[in-house]
């Protein structure tokens, strides 16, 4: 049974995860590969950085809708993290509160919480940078958050411009975060794999001096187009 | 049958509505009250304005989901549009392009399409204010866009921080834009009446000079709270 | 006795407000010459935009320090108005909330408020229009704000960049917003009138032609500073 | 002679200005028209906007370069406008400072000087708005300037992402404000007219309510992209 | 004798400084400790970036407000400075401009400043990492600043969203900054240091296993308020 | 021969460059000291900062004018490159879309390119900084690009709010990006070196202890314009 974006005062207890290999693969191959190859969607907005450079994963979204600047469903979402999970927080008004800091990263990563993805604010970074804890956020910001009102647990939710469903995969590396339907978490590896193949040749001969006009036989389509050389 | 957020290269014909004199309902009690009664949820990003005050207004959405910079889908769109339809466009990837003008206006019109949300620009909106046809924008931006590249009508889009599925009901007014879900609208309209009549009577004793404070009992909870008076 | 800004949980109930003479007196000067008046001092930052165009004013800050997404202390602080107040909301920590409407408005109203200056959202902006009850703000935006945590009234706040102390006069219009201490309001207000009779007559000479180079006697320094005319 | 953008203390006093008819002709196309009949180029920034609706109009650049928060330049723009000119005035870091008020207006007027492109700050909005003297600037902003540091008068400048040198073509209305050369006005001007005769000819067409999908021939290319209706 | 914000033309020589085991102790806290022992406020804008990670520090606020673009006060408030001390500049009007660099760096280090707090510009952004002087700001940006104009060493100011006054105690890390009230900064010293304790408590349980739920008591209050498992 | 800014549909093969040996002047002298040498101009936006900390060096820009979210022209003017190069990219409307990523890199990075300054998106960030290829953006985001509309290649264009020739010489560094126009880049060089000179003299002062206050002979001028010490 699924809810709707926009549930309140829920808490899904089992969600379907895709297949381990498959989101082993789908982290080797990264954002920018992965996006392209499931037809350049899923990407979360610009604006979500790592808080330190280098981290890279993939992993199945736990997913939190929160009232702005209230964190309690985090204590709540911890409780349903699998070994191999990701939390993806999305407030249902913006904020850029400190949702989440050192002892809430400690207790999600006993239960072998990879990482989080917050539309929002995060604090104790420098912690967070020492347990080697990645954080993608919206803002770095200590404003401390309230636990009054109810959101929801494994519901769908829109974050920094995308819908994650619960399960859905989250990879994540420097360049960002993109989401990918668990039902086509098999299909978009695949992909990714046949573009990473291709890549690899491209690569050989881009390193070799040949030029993208040749390898991509553009130079016709260019003069088609009208584009003089003078 | 449905497709996921992020589909490309579908247009879906038959959308289910909601029933007119709901729509309509809806369209009386405007966004902040229905926001309300929905439980605070729906509202989309406060950066999408109309381009003139006034306008007040309930639809179905016939869904956009538009390439950066590429407004061919708009064409495919508006055959879908029924007489009280509005259009929802959300591009794939952050745009401020003018995607929409007085020709396109024109011709939405005609089907009897009542507006235009559009998470990306507009232009000609001179002419749109004299054609009486109102739109909320993130910018009025007179760039040019190309038709190069397929998106899809009616699948499920993310516009402006919000999930708009095809057959949603869009209120919108001077406050911004609010979308209900078809299964919903029924309910919402319901508790927004409800709303609005404790309102009624609530701002009568306002304007009677009653306090807030007085009305809503707050007095105790506050000094429960421990605020002080000096 | 004064409060330090951040102070939570107080309700001042006395403040100082200045002379009613001196008030009118600033508010027919307006912002851009008040502004000017008192060395370039005092100017909300440039986002605070009114609601609809035309209103222009001054009044006494009574002021609200309100935390985030929670509009409790409103209540609170109408009590406290008098007639020719102006309320002036500054939240503890950053919010487009929609902390206002035209409840509150009508409350605010009957006890001869007039006006909103609020660092954050306000909606229902089609009937504050209709109502003639002018406010400028952050955003115009309707999400729902709760009822949980304290703030305090008439304590000092920092409100869009400036320090407002309750009792200290807010003028406004449609270039913005700016403040006037308490203290130095009938020096502001005498020099606001000498530059208003200053700039009398040097718009009758510009009316005449006159050039501000010449009224000025800029040319010599240009000349000196090594303006060159080719 | 002409003079790099970024030159500072030089005022060029001999401009080149396009012919007025052609001038008088880009103001009845307007924007939208003007930047699509010139290949889609030319547009000022989505954050360059009217401080009141519905002026129109086309007009010769003198340009300014001026130091932040400093409008000295401007009373020596003046000195060299002549009736149908515009003053667009670009700062040389970013500022949002009031550079410019009813006073400037009021000597720029009187020399038949149509309006304001400023990427800064304007101030006195109700005084210019009374006078009909059109402003489009990138704030509304009361902050007070000095008189310090040189600029320059009839240099190329970028302003708002586009650079305008002395002489062009502003096209300014309710969509922004568009920048034309002047060597290639008469081009543009004869471009923007068949594309108004054009457009006159497919609005009768969508208001008959043929769809763009025919007057344009699209279904076939949607078809062959692979666009599937379901 | 203290002055109101916004004074010019002002240097207040001496000023009170907090004991120096207190700033000791608050640096070893650090900002989102202390932000919540002291009743969550007192945080700077979450644009204050360090221009290199890991910096950590408190000290005793030297405090500059500045006219925009113009440095000139930062020759007169580094003669004011005492070891231990940190620059704190506001400018009176928003600007990124780059106030401050190596020069100044080598000169206010030579007098024991710890950094510099500057909601504006800052440059040389490599030497003063080779130098290990950090900075927290709002742009890294080499616009190079004129000296004018007069502002004031050691009266209040508003920085990024936070009143700031002479001898205020700022606590800076990776997290942001935090300003601490010089009259209260051994109560919140103290709160501080209980936080602590009571959070490596707390830390010890989380990494044993056990849940913010049952350790924080949560589970009866969120069913009270009808959260749902399903 | 030249184009204008705005131009479409021409690549210019011949290029003047600079003298190596004042390219290379330049990249020692850095952002800072070269953009106050040539009379503070040539400043791109504060939002362009690099991929990687570091980075500093001087190179020929080759130019690339592109259309939103389509990286065709950097293929073309790949070919275009010289040892000792930098491209520059500048969408001809606003993007953050990924233009360039790791395999455009090592194409560029085969025929001498030294980077690449972008007023748009990059992407395979981590790749980069492996590779030690600097780029300046201003977003970093894996959203692809597509390969349908010309462009131009060694045209002027805008980028970031500043005007770059084909040839111009870019200097970039942490602090930034600025522009040198090429046939100011010997006099910049001298000034910037003597400007290194003076400042390694002040340096040695500072360092010394003495006061800037002394070293500029401040203290007379400031008594002048009414700097109170209390």
């Amino acid at each position: 049974m699924s809810y709707p974006v926009g549930t309140q005062g829920v808490v899904v207890q089992n969600i379907e995860r895709a297949d381990q290999a498959i989101i082993d693969g789908l982290a080797e191959c990264g954002v920018a590969t992965v996006h392209e190859a499931q037809g350049r969607k899923g990407l979360l907005a610009d604006y979500m950085r790592p808080i330190f450079p280098g981290a890279r994963l993939a992993a199945s979204a736990v997913t939190i809708s929160a009232p702005p600047c209230d964190n309690w469903m985090i204590h709540v979402a911890i409780e349903q993290l699998q070994a191999g999970d990701i939390l993806v927080l999305a407030p249902t008004s913006p904020s850029n509160a400190g949702y989440f800091g050192d002892l809430l990263a400690t207790s999600a990563k006993h239960r072998g919480c990879k990482g989080l993805i917050i539309d929002a604010g995060v604090r104790d970074v420098r912690d967070l940078t020492e347990m080697d804890f990645p954080v993608w956020s919206k803002a770095v910001f200590a404003q401390g958050t309230i636990k009054e009102t109810l959101g929801s647990v494994n519901v769908p939710v829109v974050c920094a411009d995308e819908l994650v469903n619960p399960g859905d995969i989250i990879v994540a590396d420097d360049d960002g975060v993109c989401v990918v339907r668990r039902e086509e978490a098999a299909e978009v590896l695949e992909k990714s794999r046949a573009r990473e193949a291709n890549e690899a040749e491209k690569r050989a001969r881009f390193e070799a001096g040949e030029l993208g006009l040749d390898i991509y036989n553009m130079r016709g389509r260019l003069a088609e187009k009208g584009l003089k050389y003078v």
